[in-house]
């Protein structure tokens, strides 16, 4: 486990985890007068004359909000925009390190979905792409719509595509193993928030036909009144059964956790098929421990956290993913580069029971997912070079 | 002169001016641990608990906003959000390189000073400072006022402080060189936007008695439509004098320009008073070149341009001045800072007439500035450690 301390103390030292440095050094005199006045009156003009020459004479072509309103923060809840910077922080960090993006925290002070609509709509001339991060459902879903809708540029909510990814990619080498299909799986997703019902449907549309979504209410219902649940239902095993969580996850073959710490009884494990895949991603406590998930027979484990093996973390692709979007100047993160992302880190590796995702910390891997990315957004026409 | 493709190169090198680098680094699986998952849930509750905290666990205490809605870019005018950028990337690499401030441009796309009060707003729990930057007069007063009332982090126009500051230190040392004083010299402002208001008000709170503010219609009136223009008229000789520039500059000892290129003649000049002081600060192009202003008598030039000697440029104070204001988490930066830093920039040089202001290449010379700011932000009650 990781020490507290140690992990206050790092944040504490600069303070913080990430730098905005000078990217053209000033020596003398002659380059202040090209960085500053009167130089920069130039590329100001150009600008003022095709905004499109912002993505030839400014950052703006490199730089990435993350940006979120600390509504839905870890697995902290609504903790206001203050307590998310250290997660906008380290997903910036993150992203330079194996990206070479210019991610930086937007945090927020915001009452609405709308206002957050809003505010990114108004930043949208100092960024390439933004990443919406730990907002809360449904508000996440209304904002990345409106946003997908307004915006010239990608609009990524990581919570739920992110996730879908890395999930996506981690399945299917699981599945491999395990020597079972996507089509014929029982697949219990935990969790009806923004990530668990992107992953629903992103199996859907991979082909999976026998998912059982459940939130902290038991097995989701037609009928709930939060719209995306009841659409989920509908296209789900839930429009058949109802129950807890312990009734889906009999003779389930995957369980998908996107919910809460410890809510996974060993029991429950047991009840599962044979060969279950135990993918227990709440952070930063999972709903079962892998020691323990396995001691009641699953035969692959899984967290989000990179202290454990298989850590299946969006941090497996949203370098990548934005380096790709960015590189040709796409105009949206659409299905199929997303796809072509899952594909990329799937196909990284040669799946093993303790390897069934890359390690997070493989900078080749974001260049290949951004390749992958290019060029499905090439080959989808939303790349604009 | 400087050479307009050479500065377009630069800026499309990269391109761009700054860059978003991780302060921590991460090598190993432990390290990602601490910076990310699960590590990072313990500053954010740390926060949650105590946004205060903010300061000691994110980047917040360093980060500056450089915020404009390019609505009066350099002399280029209401350009829009887009080509405002070079501006404000220049100012975050020097805020970098001279005070060790981590600024970050935050162009807007608004249509009202309104909008950006209340963008400006939701902003401030990612920033430890504000810094507004090319917003048209009198948008820019009224969105100051608003936003230094309802923030707890400072706000700054540069446009009208920086310039006061760094004004108000040359234009001492340039009278201490001529034999004459501030409570006696005429004084000609030509500009009546952000920065010859707020030069005019500095100048008159500092003992200046003979000010002749003009604008493009000649010498204010006290009957301006425009509440600032009509003020200021009031305070100064524009409520006894008519007349244009020309009229203005008859026997002034002191012609500041925040204005328009090349609006003052030689023999406007030639009227003037002895040991005239010519500080022509409009950017890029100034009111009048040094050269012809001395062959038309005058003592002292000045210009706002790092390629002419005694550059009268905001960029002497506000690196300093922001570290000083973030060194002591002050919540205001107030007009004892602010004449504090004007000290700090005219006492650090023995003034000769090549030299009236210290090089702004000087790093010594922000630091200086810091101390001194901090020392008068603990002063007046403002800093909060």
């Amino acid at each position: 486990m990781v020490n507290k301390r140690e992990a206050l103390e790092l944040h504490s030292k600069n303070p913080g985890k990430i730098s905005v440095d000078p990217s053209v050094n000033i020596e003398g005199k002659e380059d202040l007068a090209l960085v500053y006045t009167p130089g920069v009156a130039e590329p100001c003009r150009k600008i003022s004359e095709d905004r499109e020459k912002a993505y030839e004479y400014t950052s703006k072509g490199n730089l990435v909000a993350v940006v979120s309103d600390g509504s839905a923060v870890l697995g902290l809840g609504d903790t206001g925009p203050e307590a998310a910077m250290p997660v906008m922080e380290g997903k910036a960090n993150l992203m330079k390190k194996f990206g070479k993006v210019d991610g930086f925290p937007e945090v927020i002070d915001v009452e609405t979905g709308d206002e957050i609509i809003e505010h990114v709509e108004r930043m949208e001339p100092n960024y390439g792409a933004i990443n919406l991060e730990d907002i809360k459902a449904p508000r996440c879903f209304k904002v990345e719509e409106a946003l997908k809708e307004s915006l010239d540029i990608p609009v990524f909510h990581d919570d739920q595509h992110g996730t879908a990814i890395v999930v996506g990619a981690a399945l299917r080498n699981a599945l491999e193993l395990a020597g079972k299909d996507l089509e014929d799986v029982r697949i219990v997703i935990s969790g009806a928030g923004a990530a668990g019902i992107a992953v629903a449907k992103y199996l859907l549309s991979a082909g999976a036909r026998k998912i059982v979504p459940v939130d902290s209410s038991g097995i989701l219902r037609s009928d709930d009144e939060n719209s995306y649940k009841a659409d989920l239902a509908e296209r789900t095993l839930a429009s058949e059964e109802q129950g807890d969580l312990a009734d889906a996850m009999k003779d389930a073959d995957v369980f998908i956790g996107l919910s809460a710490p410890g809510i996974v009884s060993k029991e429950m494990v047991e009840s599962m098929a044979d060969k279950a895949i135990v993918m227990a991603l709440a952070n930063p406590e999972p709903e079962i421990l892998p020691e323990d998930a396995r001691e009641a027979g699953a035969l692959i484990t899984a967290t989000g956290r990179s202290d454990f093996d298989n850590q299946v973390n969006n941090s497996l692709a949203f370098p990548g993913v934005f380096r790709g979007a960015l590189d040709v100047k796409a105009s949206d993160i659409n299905e199929e580069m997303k796809i072509a992302a899952s594909e990329a880190i799937r196909k990284f590796i040669e799946p093993e029971k303790d390897k069934i995702v890359p390690e997070t910390l493989d900078r080749e891997l974001a260049m290949e997912i951004a390749d992958r990315v290019s060029d499905a957004a090439v080959d989808s026409g939303v790349a604009r070079e």
